[in-house]
């Protein structure tokens, strides 16, 4: 497999989005043991609320990096596309979009809101991890930052298994709350086509493809991260 | 008067406003011998197509430097008000927005389209000039950028004054290509509502007042720049 160091030949579409799609998988978040508890039904309580309350540091960084994303495009076409990501999390209004949401599900799992707002219990970490992905797509070129979103081709498949495994494992959870994974499932979609409709518009070189790619395993690499820091905090009971 | 550096008291939101408005009025760029040539139709029509096609670069880092002040805000309220200024500019499709409205107004002065969103004839002058303002909100904290933006206290006035100017003095101007003057003469009014408003709650110690009057001092003098590029290219005549 190429390096982009030794770059080769520029792969066609459908051998780009393959690449993408497996080294992609391969290091999905879904994988992390931590992960596999949760949609197992394994985690206590006080590891789902732990996991509510330090993703949240994950969901604020969003609109931030998009639109450092905004910020690193020419062209109003692109930034058109790009621009309702941001009203996506923050809503129109006052308790919209994807942030209240969220806040929502942490209420619903028992968590104090201004405690998860001031986000003063996030651990380091996680807040390592996901800074990390704000600095990737400030210093990476355009074409690479938006590589770094297509984790988003998985997600709309976790988010249907979340939904399903939470009802089923933690009734103590009030469905409604879960609100954020189910608009997640068709946004995902949508966001996933724009996303690698540039992608593959604009890696014009093998070089740039490979580059395109270790954006989206560095991706991979800070939700996986996060999870690290958040199992070795709210440890799995030895099965 | 204080400097940032002996800042003294807080001042009182009535002269805080008076000193922005003091400082700002006093620098703006509708002082510029060339902009005085604009409006007194002084200008020839290469004048004004140089005019239309360096200002053009200007309003391509408008939605740019707006994304870098949404990129640092850590509050969706914020972001909810701020994020119609790239909206505005870009428009919600395409040929729709600021950008759009001053390509009309380049087409209306005679300027080959293709030619202007290059950029290629872009005075260096003007591009350090634009370039610097982006700068300014990438490096400044978040209260400073938003006050740079506060030029639009004064913008209402000279757009209504251009567009009486222009029809009067440059009649080969299409009027209908001024629709971008027309659509800034509101909206400026209610950006500056909105950005005095953050400024007002977040300049809490006559320090960062200061540097807030500082930062908008510094966006008059790269309005001037710009201007200043342009007169030296294409002198205007002695009077």
């Amino acid at each position: 497999m190429s390096s982009a160091s030794d770059a080769g030949e520029l792969l066609g579409s459908d051998a780009f989005i393959a690449r993408l799609k497996a080294e992609g998988e391969k290091r999905y978040h879904d994988k992390h043991p931590f992960h596999v508890a949760m949609h197992a039904g394994k985690l206590s309580r006080e590891q789902i609320q732990a996991w509510v309350r330090n993703r949240f540091y994950y969901q604020t960084r969003i609109p931030i990096k998009d639109a450092v994303i905004l910020s690193k495009s020419e062209d109003s076409a692109f930034r058109r596309v790009w621009i309702h990501r941001i009203t996506d999390h923050d809503g129109k209004q006052d308790g919209e979009g994807g942030i209240a949401q969220w806040l929502r599900l942490a209420h619903g799992v028992g968590l104090d809101l201004d405690e998860v707002k001031s986000l003063r219990a996030v651990l380091p970490g996680v807040r390592f991890a996901c800074d990390a992905y704000v600095t990737l797509v400030r210093e990476r070129p355009l074409v690479e930052a938006v590589a770094s979103s297509l984790t988003e081709f998985f997600s709309p498949d976790i988010m249907a298994r979340r939904i399903a495994a939470w009802e089923t494992h933690y009734p103590w959870v009030e469905a409604e709350t879960l609100a954020y994974f189910r608009g997640r499932v068709t946004r995902a979609k949508e966001d996933s086509r724009e996303a690698i409709d540039y992608v593959l518009a604009n890696a014009k070189t093998r070089a740039v493809q490979e580059r395109c790619i270790d954006a989206l395993i560095t991706k991979t690499q800070i939700l996986w991260a996060l999870l690290d820091a958040v199992s070795i905090a709210h440890p799995l009971a030895s099965s």
